[in-house]
């Protein structure tokens, strides 16, 4: 009989204490996506963020709004209330409310006092996301995707996944790239890329922490292979993951075939940013924009790379809940994890997750 | 971005720790709907009543039973097991219990000692309806219900909901007629309704709190124009809804045409009473007996009316369980529910429910 | 209203707190059924023993290998991996493990550190079953099982239940030959089993614990009466059931028609090996290993018994899994379990478990 010897399960558990994890807060004052553009609509939408239920829509103007979607008076959803004018009609006492939280009208009274509210929380669209500050903290000035994402020159799709798994086991997944030899052999995995050698770099002070790795030479699967014209030959592949914050992950990889001299190689690139936005402790919404900077004429180069990569991150996230899903059928005494080397980037993001969420409590 | 004030917010709460919820024990000393005449037969029935679950049947002489359908021995469930006679033969090891809940044999013994029994409840019947008696106190001597439940000029119809919600929750629902213009819109509701004055009674001595409106002149909505003959004429609709008791809540309806002299209008009477039995803390049956004073020889109002009427009560079912799930989705830290002036009588029932626990618990 | 008597009541609750129940913690010391040997093969097949998930494989060589199914590296289950040889290979970031337990290849890593591995588990093969070793202490040199069980004068047939109840209800359901006549009385059982004497046999010091009952004369039913020639006969039904650990319970019963002399009879047997393996504190993996000494060559007695039996024992998990959900509808308050004559041998069996857990806590 083998087992781990109790100062190796005794070392993990220490480094473990310090590293985000399921039973950490969420980090309430970031921008998060809430949704995309056409999840907020003149239809009520219900979603889920950080542990609050809301409630999604747009006013006759367009804008869109976001409210608590717990009517205070007695629990009814206003998702499934009535949306009239800029204005939601509570559907069990008709408490009246507007785009700003206010409850402005109460049948049963001549007046509504004027405290009674449900939250709203700030949105900001960029393109075809919208973003959602949940913290009570004043809202960041920036929008933490960048420019690219609503760039002409950047042809992009979008996919959303409802992941029943844990935000930060993403987040680690993004920031190892040794499983794309595995999780996706079938799609844009080759045995090759997980003895790859790797950098890592960390910027603690940012919150900033990425992986690269080149693979050369080595043959695309067809997912880059196809819609860059590298198919059959020998390439570079050069990716980069960065986290850099808990609702954002981007992920660059640039493509060249190595039969071509440095000066003619074209700036082939896709950027696919991973939008993570925890819906529960151990379930995520999890959105893609993913866009490159070719082909911008070809729309069949967005099907088919959108057709592939949805199904290599649904290889993701059937992955991540078989996890999550033995995590909850291990008892909790035995469920300690050992990193190693090619988990610093994420121990480093999960250290700093942590340190964020103690600050943000304290 | 809004949000309730701090102070409203501590308000609420505080005005929420006297009121009964889901956390306050149920009461049970009062007589409460065990279920419909036809619920005790020869056949077993299993049921859960204030979170105990219990056997029901009939002796051979017609009597109705309900013990406890958990065979003190091995925890095998007596609905699941024989009636042979007035007795109930386990299906495990065949212990035989009988009506009275006395373990009468135990096959590997001799003699079965005295002191084993399943506990057996106190049965009172009401034409149609079965009472029970839960609490340890000495059963009440008369039924919550009026005669008007078995008087044959009040012709009846009978239903039965298992609502996913909370008992005091539909209480509340009863206690406040200003959903009706919005739960109800499309059945027995009218607009004008939530904005009627109203006039609440409360008498916490008896324990009875009801509300009463009178809306008119008002056009009825067609379940109760079409029977009361007062289709597209101007009408008065004046209700009144009692809770008498945790178990009884009871809603009278009268309705005349305005252009007849007030010496001239029939008496026309609707009334249901709405019989309320915790399952658990968020599940009950709802029982409903709905009878009216006019029209005995016509059978055709009663269907339509139970048709029309169970429409209308699923739409409570409906929102509640809605209410329901919401609660349970919201953190715990965002609970708090405000209070506005047409919940004053929903709110003394609360209270006195509260203190009516307190009471029995210590 | 009856009720049991609070001393009554206070007694056995006193009791029943020596009792092995559902909060006991498991026996690991001690060897128990993980499978039948088709349950290890070149398919990896999770099953989980003891609150433990494991993975199942055999070697090249075909031995059988259990292992700890988390991989201990990101929780992701072994059992959803690739076997490649003797190894299985992470199929999230490609830890290799060997049939040791041992992780040998860590692809981002020149090398595995020794110490990373992931729980192997003792396993020994008899005949067609597999035993697994969960405990910490030295496996026991001998299996719980007699050697009738791969002898070819005892032909058998073997059975799998998932059963969603307490080992320890299961194993009182063993020692209780009463329930024949009840649950049974559609298949082994005939009314005058229950009021049969019977004996008690208990040996606290070897954990073994048995109850005897002859029937006679009695006609057997034809699940017994067919094989053994007795249909339409008188005779004798002896029967000797014995928990011999927490995994294993024998029961034997011989047969004879009572019109044979004593000399002439034939030494008819039939034993079941109720393999009992808890898989969680409420439910159960049921395995049975059934087997005759006659009729060697007579294959259709063998597929005769197999689906009588498998009838039979049937019968027991959907009354054990009733009890169950019984136990866990009933208020906590109201769980106690009063114990009769005929549960002796059950009621040491469970103080017996009591006090071997407490041992292995200790």
């Amino acid at each position: 009989m083998t087992e781990m010897a109790p100062r190796l399960i005794q070392a993990a558990r220490a480094a473990e204490a310090r590293l985000a994890g399921r039973a950490t807060p969420f980090l309430f004052n970031a921008w998060y996506i809430a949704g995309f553009a056409e999840d907020f609509s003149r239809t009520l939408k219900r979603r889920t963020i950080l542990g609050r239920p809301l409630v999604f829509y747009r006013t006759t103007a367009g804008a869109p709004v976001a409210l608590s979607d717990r009517c205070v008076h007695r629990s009814f959803p206003l998702s499934k209330s009535k949306l009239e004018g800029d204005t939601i009609v509570c559907g069990y006492h008709g408490m009246r409310y507007d785009e700003g939280g206010q409850c402005i009208e109460i049948p049963a009274q001549k007046t509504a006092p004027q405290g009674i509210c449900v939250r709203a929380y700030p949105l900001r669209e960029q393109g075809p996301l919208v973003w959602i500050w949940m913290g009570d903290g004043e809202p960041a000035a920036d929008l933490p995707l960048g420019d690219w994402a609503t760039d002409p020159a950047w042809p992009a799709s979008n996919a959303y996944f409802h992941l029943k798994a844990s935000y930060i086991a993403l987040h680690e997944n993004l920031l190892d790239l040794t499983h794309l030899s595995y999780i996706h052999a079938a799609t844009f995995g080759t045995p090759d890329y997980a003895f790859a050698p790797y950098e890592v770099e960390t910027d603690d002070a940012a919150g900033r922490f990425a992986v690269s790795r080149s693979v050369m030479p080595t043959r695309l699967p067809p997912v880059w292979a196809k819609p860059t014209g590298l198919e059959g030959r020998d390439a570079a592949r050069i990716a980069r993951s960065e986290f850099s914050g808990p609702s954002v992950h981007t992920v660059n990889v640039r493509f060249y075939g190595l039969d071509v001299s440095e000066a003619e190689r074209p700036d082939t690139q896709i950027t696919t940013a991973h939008l993570v936005t925890p819906e529960t402790a151990t379930t995520t919404h999890y959105f893609i924009h993913h866009g490159r900077n070719f082909g911008q004429e070809d729309e069949s180069i967005t099907s088919f790379m959108h057709e592939q990569l949805t199904a290599a991150f649904m290889e993701d996230v059937e992955g991540l809940e078989a996890v999550e899903a033995m995590v909850a059928d291990t008892p909790v005494e035995d469920r300690y994890e050992v990193s190693v080397a090619s988990d610093r980037a994420g121990v480093a993001m999960r250290r700093w997750i942590h340190r964020q969420a103690e600050a943000e409590a304290g």
